[in-house]
């Protein structure tokens, strides 16, 4: 398969094009770095991504930013920000990208533990992720002959040096084990369902 | 108690209202009807809300308008007006509500049974209500010594002449009955929870 990675430069989009390479074609793409460029809060980044691409078999977003801060301190113009990022970019990817995946291609988004397990100025990162799981959950049954699913990772074992102190008692997991969900998605039959790697 | 209802004009609203008036002062908000006015998506306006109201006992929402759509034309400018609107508004009435609310009181948002169950064009509202539904379980946890939950209704029996046909074979709900989830949230010790009035 031609498989398209959108934050393919990072810890899980490193790991899922390690994975998924000897089998397959990949398409590494980044904000700065990768075979193509995109900035998915950009309508027209977005188009001419898929304008250079062409059609693909898989795309998978490893990508997407939220806000964290305390709570007592929040604004909704903080809160924003993630609904614009993460949220709505990975939105935008499936409602643009349908055209461009071929018969029986499926797209993978990325949310993580927190949908389900807030943590100390996640909350916006808790609502973006559950947004993204229910709105995968609907489009399961919207884009006919398509598929998509969600990977939802715990802490990476990888990024704990930076983040452990966010995830206090939550069991980190590599980036490796990680990517086999993306594996599982992309070659397998699921639609509308989130990979819970805890 | 001292309650603000915001959406006091609707039909929830009013259920919620005629079900707490009894035993409780009802502050009745609306966007053009009511004790006072405002615009959940305006800053300015959330703002000037609570200087009119001091502080009181309970803030719900049963407020908020999502996209209802094709998912095969949908666009990403689509999907924001539910993300800008129902789920930032309430989102937004939180985060500056809190101030204004007593020791001990509490926050109901509503949400929808399409959170769990995507019904055909909406996409946006399932997404909407699961990330309103995240909030909540984040909120719950930061907002010291104060409560948050929510209500998800199926639809309305009072609305099946309008949205029958979006919800084949779903059971309808009257909103008296759903009208119980709110008194249940502002009366009780419930913190963090979804009400599925199914």
């Amino acid at each position: 398969m031609k498989i398209m990675i959108i934050g393919a430069n990072g810890t899980i989009g490193r790991a899922v094009a390690q994975n998924l390479e000897a089998d397959h074609e990949i398409i590494r793409v980044g904000k700065t770095h990768g075979d193509l460029r995109v900035d998915l809060t950009d309508e027209a980044s977005v188009k001419a991504l898929f304008e250079s691409s062409g059609k693909v078999d898989a795309i998978i977003a490893t990508t997407g930013s939220v806000y964290y801060g305390e709570f007592s301190t929040m604004t909704a113009e903080h809160f924003d920000l993630g609904l614009q990022n993460k949220l709505l970019g990975q939105v935008r990817l499936v409602l643009m990208g349908k055209e461009f995946l071929n018969p029986g291609g499926s797209f993978t988004l990325t949310t993580g533990i927190l949908s389900q397990h807030p943590i100390r100025t996640g909350a916006n990162a808790t609502a973006v992720n559950a947004a993204i799981e229910g709105f995968a959950l609907a489009a399961g049954n919207e884009l006919k002959g398509l598929r998509i699913n969600v990977v939802s990772p715990s802490v990476l074992t990888e990024a704990l040096d930076k983040y452990a102190s966010f995830f206090p008692g939550f069991e980190s997991v590599p980036a490796n084990r990680v990517a086999l969900a993306y594996r599982r998605s992309v070659e397998g039959i699921d639609n509308g369902k989130v990979y819970r790697v805890w």
